[in-house]
């Protein structure tokens, strides 16, 4: 067996622990496999005391990142600080020192993709990133390689195990979305400060690498349409599953004859679809290709070892082609770097989708009448309707409508008309639907 | 752009035609992908006549497969044939002439592919298989390269489509196997001989070369144990939907202390399982890795393009790496040729599962002391039990047991003294029951 590969580690927290952890465990069997033995060749962390109580007393601890990576005998660098702080200036410096980067980094690839793989592109090194989407789930590998034959029609994918987790409990257990959070916390499912989960920030971030590798474009998240689930009350989620729907936090990917359209939002998906009953804090996502069809990947979407088991992978797939010729390995975007297209983002008006929509209305005659009419003169045909007279008012009523397929700014100039109608409370709430076949 | 890549198609039935037509339509998509164009150089079909109607006007047509992989120019051979017969010829000859194999032959490989991988490996070749498990999921992919950090500890798969359409059927529509089996071989989703696949050869197959790359030892088919499906009523789809499960069609590999398990039958799966509610004619695996957790791939198991999509991925991959060193290349089992293992395959008599029997008795006092007394002796505890007086005739009823955990040797011994017992009229059924957590 040849020298083994030397690994540079920067962080030590949860995906660094993990990294380090299985590496050491599962030593003979990733050696077995890969034909060459992986060397934590040093961790750097904030802390180096808490690092010296988890890695080995062989292994050098430093503190000191964009140094770290300057050194001669490291081949590999992991990044494993998140953010876009340090672990930026670290990527740039370690691609300037030539060293192949495997990053677990959705934020950064995300905000930063573009110029991380320009750079690392005209260095003649991989930035390796499969734990940046989905965990454990090679994702990435499945659509830069596994689905290379294939035209991508969409990519659809619960990736935000927290949303994921408070949505579930709120149908299972029916209660209302603060209170489920709060039990994330404890559980700690869910951070201190849940905005990047729930606002659906995170989910945003994987979905604009997803689409960049799906289609062949450059990595756009600020152009994503990004919506969380804060709005979703414990009642919308008990009218969909009346309906025969699940609400989940869904990131679409879908290439249209106009643009590609990008967009994270709360969903309505039919209960029998299988990705409708991934339960709980983990992830599965879609794919739609026109040869392939339809194929799905489930597993957990973070974790320390589950975010491990993707960081090693890449640290493999990285160590087998680090000889090889440019032309010999996958690129960044699964697309020759001069291939990519500017097919633009669709503007989320220009969209097309279903709606779920609940309005609060004046029980009294007339008023779907006025719904209907008001949906009608927009274009809008309903293909159902369900009318509810819970709640504390009795002289209110919930009427939820389930639209056929519109652009939403046919459906937001249908709202502005709604809210004015003299019988509807004012109080709305739309989900949009999919039907992901 | 450099010069493409050329591509000999041997056979043109199912697979070929959807390779051929696949490259035809997704040629740029592919080339922007791969960096290099993929052209069919030649054809060899039986009937050349078909060939001609399927083929552009500018791609030979030849019939001597083993004559047509020595063509020079040819760089790599795609293997669509099927069988053990010409095809195996034609894929030595290919390696014996230095091109690259790409095959969806899971028969040849179950059968030969120690030997084809040991030719292979010393002639300096690839031979790629994705499309010979799954279909259009990236199964071998996954488990070679994504789960690399992984020890496996097992894998469990509904690995042939015509089975689980047949299950699928038999439960939504309570209808019997043989009507069953008759609508599918109408639909084209079974074979006029549908042996291979109602009997679980072809899952036994898949699971082989499975097995094989999960845990690193030489693929060894004839050491599995093989049960189809034929012997499944309806009445026992529905009694196990009735205590909450479903049966399906399974594969198993699984790593023990004292071997590997390698085992295809019908089994029992919790309903809530998402595996347990894959229906049709797809596929769908599970895999445990130590890190990783359980991951679920889903999507369609056979079918013209499904399998291109993996046939062509397979080109991609060979195209990038056939000017590779050997050690840039994943190794062919996963695990480098000199480091399998010898670990055994496990006799059936020494596997550990929980059971699902249905024994039918007379409706008499003591029945079930008597049943419960021959399980007890074995060792053998009973986990959930329903009697049901159902059938034709009233002095008989059926009683389904669910044991717990013990081995197939214990459960073999009180098998045998339960169909001794007076009241027992010695018709009965036993499925296998996983918990898959």
């Amino acid at each position: 067996m040849t020298e083994p590969v030397r690994v540079g580690l920067l962080g030590i927290g949860t995906v660094g622990s993990g990294t380090y952890r299985v590496l050491e465990r599962n030593r003979a069997e990733i050696a077995r496999r890969a034909g060459r033995r992986i060397e934590i060749a040093w961790v750097c962390a904030r802390d180096r005391e808490r690092a010296r109580g988890i890695v080995g007393p062989g292994v050098p601890v430093v503190d000191d990142a964009v140094g770290a990576v300057a050194d001669p005998a490291t081949e590999i660098v992991v990044e494993a600080i998140g953010g876009t702080g340090i672990a930026k200036d670290a990527v740039i410096a370690a691609i300037e020192h030539g060293k192949h980067v495997v990053t677990a980094n959705k934020a950064l690839l995300a905000l930063h993709g573009n110029e991380i793989f320009a750079a690392a592109s005209a260095r003649g090194v991989m930035i390796a990133f499969e734990a940046a989407v989905a965990g454990c789930i090679p994702t990435i590998k499945v659509l830069r390689e596994g689905l290379v034959a294939n035209r991508i029609e969409w990519i659809a994918g619960i990736v935000n195990g927290t949303s994921n987790f408070i949505l579930s409990e709120m149908r299972a257990k029916g209660l209302p979305f603060a209170e489920v959070l709060a039990e994330a916390q404890r559980l700690g499912y869910a951070e201190a400060d849940p905005t990047f989960d729930v606002e659906g920030i995170d989910a945003a971030h994987k979905m604009s690498l997803l689409a960049a590798i799906g289609f062949g474009i450059p990595v756009q998240f600020t152009r994503a349409h990004v919506e969380g689930i804060t709005g979703i009350t414990d009642k919308d989620v008990s009218y969909a599953e009346k309906l025969g729907y699940r609400i989940k936090l869904l990131g679409i990917a879908r290439r249209t004859p106009e643009g590609i359209e990008l967009r994270v939002h709360p969903t309505l998906i039919p209960a029998t679809r299988l990705i409708a009953n991934v339960e709980g804090p983990t992830n599965a996502i879609l794919i739609k290709g026109d040869a392939a069809g339809v194929t799905l990947y489930q597993g957990a979407g973070a974790g320390s070892e589950p975010t491990a088991s993707a960081v090693i992978a890449d640290i493999v797939d990285v160590t087998r082609l680090m000889r090889a010729e440019p032309q010999e390995r996958v690129p960044h975007l699964a697309f020759q770097a001069d291939a990519l297209s500017d097919i633009p983002i669709l503007p989320m008006a220009d969209v097309e989708t279903s709606y779920y929509l609940r309005v609060r209305v004046k029980d009294q005659v007339g008023v779907l009448a006025d719904l209907a009419r008001a949906l009608a003169d927009a274009g809008i045909s309903i293909d159902s309707m369900l009318q509810q007279g819970a709640g504390d008012d009795e002289n209110e009523t919930d009427i939820v409508i389930l639209t056929h397929q519109t652009r939403e700014r046919n459906f937001d100039a249908a709202i502005a008309r709604v809210v004015e109608l003299p019988s509807v409370s004012g109080d709305y709430t739309r989900i949009r639907r999919e039907d992901l076949l």
